[in-house]
């Protein structure tokens, strides 16, 4: 029997990649026959824990056989994992999103609504009392501040930080000094192409009909990424054209003062207008407050369809 | 704040019932403001338990109020939740059924492939460290005993049989005594009109594209529901037209001797003789080995369709 393979989404982030390799780590505890995977590029925040750690990167697959076993983290929607998903089976799915997956047979899933998978992996470690070593405290504090944003996302819950101060010791780390050390190595795009921007944290999502696309981009100054406009909307256009896109949505978003300066470009612009009551300039507006996708832009968007 | 509602599937078996009335427990414990509900009538098998246990049923409900806070037990499925479960705001699920259930916002989903509700609930239990009283032990042992017709039925997992078999020392219960005496008080149809029967356990799920309903009867002698068949084939043909189906599957089971006999009807009919390389004679035939709706009947029929 081969493998079970565990993958994050596509366009992994630093939560995919750390719950990829915290739930293969678990799952050998437990006697199980696994391998960490991913489904795409490392991006330099996930690269920064990576190196802090001197771990490699989970394997690069791209495709899965029919019929393969593989676990899900991070994610459920089909339309952000493999391209196959309804020809594998899914064994478990351990995640903290919306469910969207549908299946024909029972499986393992479990969902808790909380900021961050590895919050959720913690209370696994902790109901299976597998040890949680100072590596693997790493690679789970790692991912809640990447998804919290150091807490200050909507999304955050009092456990998740809870469980983050705890792993935060026992990986011997400063919570606030490392994890703004990681947050900033995550935001250099200096050395990016356009392209490589507008793909670095893309969900493609289907909002009422409408196919919108909603690409976050964090940085410590929104005036820099602001510098690279005509560029950026150059590619939004592109990938608009290919992709068939109702509204792309690009979120600058400032991790430091926790607002979002977005550029909006399609025929259902008029969406993000309606939903944060702005009107869009030259495509662009400051939305103050968001930072959160999953808490303060899908779900407003959504109503506002 | 109104209290949260917990309720299983509609047409209630007794892991939907002992569910509900042991998740509403273990909420409790935690502090949360719960209330156990069902969506329909007790049957005999589960009267037999609450009748053990001089226990109340939970709450008989038909509706809910839209944005109300509600807990899903054993099932997910909406055409077997209340009408308006899109409208409601599902904060929990305790499964394991398939995952048919979408929603747009994170949610506490906790489903594993195992033969009842009640597994999972005890594992909960244990990880919430809330303790299992002989009244709930005897609720969970009855749901196990119940979905898994006495460890009979393929769905039983090695997990299901060890849980219950705790849970009936701590309910001080002979299992074997105790859960054929209840499954019998379940196929005691002597006083149920035909429509009542078929109703008792009614799945109506779509196999792709054909509309199909399942109803199982379990039974200690088969020759005598069969001495109702054309009473029985009557009603069927009255429920073929007023819901449209094409399907209308009847399962007489034998628990005692793990057979399903089948009484057949619609434009789908061939399905069943498809899945099963038998010949339906006046519209039935004989199952062999089948006794497992979920197992051995909905994944055929589909793989067949």
């Amino acid at each position: 029997m081969s493998k079970t393979l565990i993958f994050g989404h596509k366009n992994p982030d630093t939560d995919s990649i750390t719950s990829s390799l915290v739930m293969a780590n678990l799952e050998k505890a437990l006697g199980n026959d696994v391998e960490a995977c991913r489904l795409g590029k490392i991006n330099k925040e996930t690269q920064y824990v990576l190196d802090y750690l001197k771990m490699d990167p989970p394997t690069l697959i791209d495709s899965v056989e029919d019929g393969a076993d593989v676990i899900l983290v991070d994610h459920n929607n089909p339309m952000e994992s493999i391209d196959n998903i309804d020809n594998v089976n899914v064994k478990k799915v351990i995640d903290h999103h919306a469910v969207v997956l549908t299946t024909g047979y029972p499986l393992y899933y479990r969902a808790e609504p909380l900021g961050c998978t590895e919050t959720v992996l913690y209370k696994l470690y902790k109901e299976y009392g597998v040890e949680i070593t100072k590596e693997i405290a790493t690679l789970m504090v790692s991912g809640i501040v990447s998804d919290t944003l150091l807490f200050k996302s909507p999304t955050c819950t009092p456990m998740d930080k809870e469980v983050a101060e705890e792993l935060a010791r026992k990986a011997g780390v400063d919570i606030v000094e490392y994890g703004l050390e990681m947050l900033k190595a995550g935001t250099d795009i200096s050395d990016l192409s356009v392209d490589e921007i507008l793909a670095l944290d893309a969900k493609e999502i289907d909002i009422k009909g409408n196919k919108v696309l909603i690409n976050q981009v964090n940085t410590a100054s929104i005036d820099d990424v602001m510098k690279m406009k005509d560029a950026l909307e150059e590619g939004i256009n592109k990938a608009i054209e290919e992709k068939g896109l109702d509204l792309f949505m690009l979120l600058i978003t400032d991790i430091v003062n926790s607002n979002s300066q977005t550029i909006s470009i399609g025929k259902r612009a008029d969406l993000v207008e309606k939903s944060y009551n702005v009107v869009l300039e030259d495509n662009t507006a400051l939305l103050k407050g968001v930072v959160s996708r999953k808490k303060q832009v899908i779900p407003v968007l959504t109503d506002n369809a």
